[in-house]
This record gives structure tokens, C-alpha cells and sequence, in this order.
């Protein structure tokens, strides 16, 4: 039995805690969740003891893995490398251009400790990192095309609602199928920023806000919002709350490679009803694959390209060969 | 540089051969082909050199990985273990039922020549494998499609062409786009053979065979047409040559799970100009993996799931992190 804790119980942390509670995980049993709230304020859906982030090194021998379900902005790059001193760890940080930075650290925390920490786990980084990899690999020319959505997109709904008279706000990532159908059709077009995806916001104003200067300040926002073609819908709290509360997204892969004249097209998409509870189950699996490597001695941080897919399942390698190959 | 050699030169031998020359592969180097057949009278596209696979033997110091393109029905079982016992090798195995027995003979040769031999490498069994392996473990609740096509089946081809009074035939599987979309919007059907696949065959008669004759034969054969929509066309040599002279080749596989009441759909999917060059492009960067893992003393059979995306590019670490993740 692999004893898992979950640092971080936002929707991310409930997402893992639903992923092990998952009869087909049966090799994975919840020990507890860690919070730096009080933990009296909190209780876990699956009934297991909630304790303070503090208390933490108590549990060095109870827990095998630490599965980090906080925010990449400020949790992960204060918490991580202090717990991956401690446990062996998986996280989902995601802000690309500090990766390798915090690779750096985990890894000598990593090391220090004989542990192994999985950084970058979900699906972009993750999958969608993973699928990027073997197609260049086996199609070394040609282009990769990402799309993401429809989905939500945390970062610019939080963008929103930073701004005056803005009571609360979704923001939706869309694809442009257009582009999309040129890029699988072979085409290999450029394709600026504005050409790959739109962007729709809901939003819930105050009461007696200007909802003129709202919907400019959006659209003009620099880096969020000025290079998309975004469209703002002012709607009721009530419809806020009965049209916009799940958290389903998705995305695409596309490598359009060649060899030779001849054209060969890779695609690999996601469909998801609910984002967090997908990012939990790829981080509930890579969970199993930290704690076998830490049993092969392979310490250190790893990210989802130094990961086998045989270290994911709980099969064995003569099922995976028999029913999966 | 990775010195590789080529087993067999046929349409896939001459894939491998392409890839290798793709100046994307710049750290491997083709060696030379062997052949069962008089080797003077083949001549490589490449210019390297064609030896008898009799005089393999010799080259054991020379060649880091030999790369076998035999069919799997007469020459795989008889040619990999033999070849096995001396060089580092990759091959497309493909007879499904037969993988268990065919890696044990392969796991043994490797083991006693301390060397690695990754079987059934392509697209399936090979990159669908993988697909179907990540999704299970990470959607472990749900139901796997796969669907082929559209694209030219070698088996069935032949299976026609052994028919009395036909002259030529191509056949192409076509994957029932319909059942495609019920899956795809996570209903999770129950599809039986027919109602999945779709059997499309192009024949050349000799002249004055019994048409209505042939047709029947094919449409009735078990197990390649019987449980299947079939329809024959018969065409001149002319149009055959004309327009059925490629190997295009695709498919889908499907995952369509779910994380509770939440349905979570992953789909990776082929669109292939040339099927030979495709599956020749996975087994060059499987023979890079496969020269990583014999320097790394990993000796023994593998398949795709025991080898982390990594080993199969060119690229360091640090770049495919900053770069793909």
C-alpha cells in the first residue's frame, strides 16, 4: 500500500483526494491532508485527519509520497523544495519560464534527502509535454501546433476580477477551429496569437459600475487581453453562478510533420469536464511512478519525459503486454 | 555517432533507411543493409552497402543497433532471436496473440548477449500502445476505443490476392465515422465488429474470371471480411496502379473516462501519408533508446512502455524542459 498525502486542499487537492478514492487505485491509500489554514477550519471530503503544514515532519515515516496541490505563483516555489527535503514529492508547477529555476532547487532538495520529486505533473506541462516529445522525437521535421480550450482560464478570470467594479468574472480560452482545421489539413500555416484563440469573458459587475470602462479596460489589458480578439458579456450573479461554476477544459497537440513528401499528422486532444480532477488523477499516477523510483534509487527531480508509462499503472509488465500493446 | 544497420529492405526497411537520413537524426550513421536475398542484386537508396544476412556475424563490433524490418509472420520468429544474440535491436512485431511468446524468446537472447532488444515498436503495437497505456493509468474508470484507418491493411490485401482469378488488390479499412462520434461525445458504446470498421477492397481480375464469383469469396472469407460491411470494386491494372499505389494510414485511440460524474476524453490520433515511413521514424528513435539503455547496462527485452520519452530524442534535458515542457 503506497501511503499518499495531499499538501494543498483547494480544488486541485480535492481533484487528487477524488483520484485515490478511485476502487481502481486500489494500491494508494490517503494518509492525510496538510493545510497552512487551521486546520479546525477545515474538513477533508474523504474523512481523513487535516493537520498544519507545520506539523508536517512529524510524518517522514508514515507518508511515501507528498502529492503539492498549491499555486505555482507563490506556494510550490516556497513549499516545495522544503518538503522535497522531507518526502518524496509531485507537483503541478506550471509557470514555464521559472521551471527550470525550480527543477534546480527541487532536484538538490531532492538529492540531499535520497527522495525523488516529480515536478510539472498535469496535462500542459504533462500530457501535452509528453505528446510534444515523442512526435518530435519520431517526426524531427515539421512544426507543433498547441490550442487550449474551451476552457477557463484562471490566470485571466483572476485578471478580471482585480479590476474596479468587477464583482466577479470567468474567462474562457477558445480555439479558433479555423486555424485548427488548416494546421491538421497539413498546411503549416504561421499563426499569430490572434489567430489561435479568442478569449470570452463573463463578467458580474456592481451595482452602478461603468461597464463601458470595464469591458476597455479588459480588452486593452496588455499580455492578457490586447493581442486577442475578446469579447465581454455582462451577466447576473445568478447566471454567474448557474452557467459558469464547473471548470471543464481541454486542448490540442498537433504535430504536423514530414517525411520526406509525404505528410504525416499527430494529434493528441482532451475533452475535460473537470480540469482539477484530470490534473489530480495524472498526479495521482506519477505519485505510484515517484515512490517506484525512489525504490530504485533513482533520487532526484524527474519530469514527465524521464517517466516510463509501465511506472504509471499499477499492471504488471506482462498485462500491459498482453492487454495494451 | 550511433551506428545503425538495416535487417530487411522492403517498403519498411526503406523507411528506416529515409529516416536515418533525415539530417534531423545527426547523431546516427547507416552503416549498411542486410538481406536474405543475393545481395548483388539490391541496391540501396542510401549507397550503403548490402551484405548477406548470412555474414551478419562479422559486423558485431561495428554496428551499435541493428534496426530488423522482416515480416512478423515468418521472419521475426525465426531471424530476431538469432540476431538478438549479437546486436542491440528494434523491431514492428506485430502479431498480437504472439507478443508474449516472441518477448520471452527475444528477453533471452538479450539477457545472454548482454544487450537490449526493444520489440513491437510502431504505431500499433507502438504509439497507440502508449496512448492507451497513459490513459489507463490516468483515467484508470473508462472505456478504450481504437479505431484503424482509413488505410491500407497489408493481411487483408494479401488475403484477397490469394483468391483464384484475381490479378492485384489493395484493401482499405475505414473506421465508421459515426460510432467515431458517439465515442468521442463519451457515451460509451457497446460497438460490435461491424458497426466499428468498414471494409473497402479494390481489385484487378484476370480476364475473364467469374466476378460474381471473387466478390462473393471476399465478402464471405471468415475472420478478414465476414463480420464486416465490405464492399469490392473491380478496376482496371491501369486505375490500380494509378491510384492505389500509396500506404496511407491512420487511426484513433479513445479514452473516454471519467473522475465520478465528470467525463474526461482523451483522444490521440494518425493521419499518415506513408505508412512504412512513419513506422520506420518510431523505430530509428527506438534504436537511439535502445543504444541509451545497452550504455546504461539495462540489458533485455522492452517495449515501449519501459522507456521514458526522453531516450528517444537527441536533445538534452535541460533543452526538451525548457523547450517541450
Amino acid at each position: 500500500m503506497i501511503k499518499v498525502a495531499i499538501c494543498g486542499y483547494g480544488n486541485l487537492g480535492k481533484g487528487v483526494e477524488k483520484a485515490i478514492s478511485n476502487p481502481a487505485n486500489q494500491d494508494m491509500e490517503l494518509i492525510a491532508v496538510f493545510t497552512r489554514r487551521d486546520p479546525k477550519t477545515i474538513r477533508s471530503v474523504s474523512g481523513v485527519p487535516v493537520i498544519s503544514i507545520n506539523d508536517m515532519g512529524k510524518y517522514t515515516d508514515t507518508i511515501d509520497v507528498m502529492i503539492l496541490c498549491g499555486g505555482s505563483a507563490k506556494d510550490l516555489p516556497e513549499q516545495g523544495p522544503k518538503i522535497a527535503n522531507m518526502f518524496n514529492t509531485v507537483d503541478s508547477f506550471d509557470t514555464h519560464a521559472k521551471i527550470p529555476e525550480y527543477f534546480g532547487k527541487m532536484n538538490n532538495s531532492s538529492l540531499n534527502a535520497k527522495k525523488v520529486s516529480i515536478i510539472s505533473v498535469g496535462w500542459d506541462p504533462g500530457m501535452f509535454s509528453i505528446a510534444r516529445a515523442y512526435t518530435e522525437a519520431i517526426l524531427p521535421t515539421g512544426n507543433t501546433y498547441t490550442f487550449w480550450g474551451k476552457g477557463v482560464s484562471q490566470g485571466h478570470s483572476d485578471a478580471i476580477r482585480r479590476i474596479k467594479g468587477v464583482k466577479d468574472a470567468k474567462q474562457y480560452t477558445i480555439p479558433i477551429e479555423s486555424a485548427i482545421e488548416r494546421v491538421r489539413a497539413g498546411e503549416n500555416p504561421e499563426l499569430t496569437t490572434r489567430e489561435k484563440h479568442l478569449r470570452d469573458c463573463y463578467v458580474v459587475a456592481e451595482n452602478g459600475a461603468d461597464l463601458d470602462r470595464i469591458e476597455k479596460e479588459i480588452k486593452e489589458m496588455p499580455n492578457y487581453f490586447a493581442d486577442y480578439d475578446t469579447t465581454v458579456n455582462f451577466i447576473s450573479e445568478s447566471e454567474f453562478k448557474e452557467r459558469h461554476s464547473s471548470m471543464p477544459h481541454g486542448g490540442f497537440v498537433i504535430r504536423s510533420g514530414n517525411t520526406g513528401d509525404n505528410k504525416q499528422i499527430v494529434e493528441y486532444s482532451l475533452k475535460l469536464d473537470s480540469n482539477p480532477e484530470f490534473t489530480g488523477s495524472i498526479m495521482v499516477a506519477y505519485a505510484r511512478a515517484a515512490v517506484y523510483m525512489y525504490k530504485n534509487n533513482q533520487f532526484g527531480s524527474k519530469t514527465v519525459f524521464d517517466v516510463p508509462p509501465s511506472f504509471l499503472s499499477t499492471e504488471s509488465a506482462e498485462s500491459l503486454i498482453k492487454r495494451l500493446l
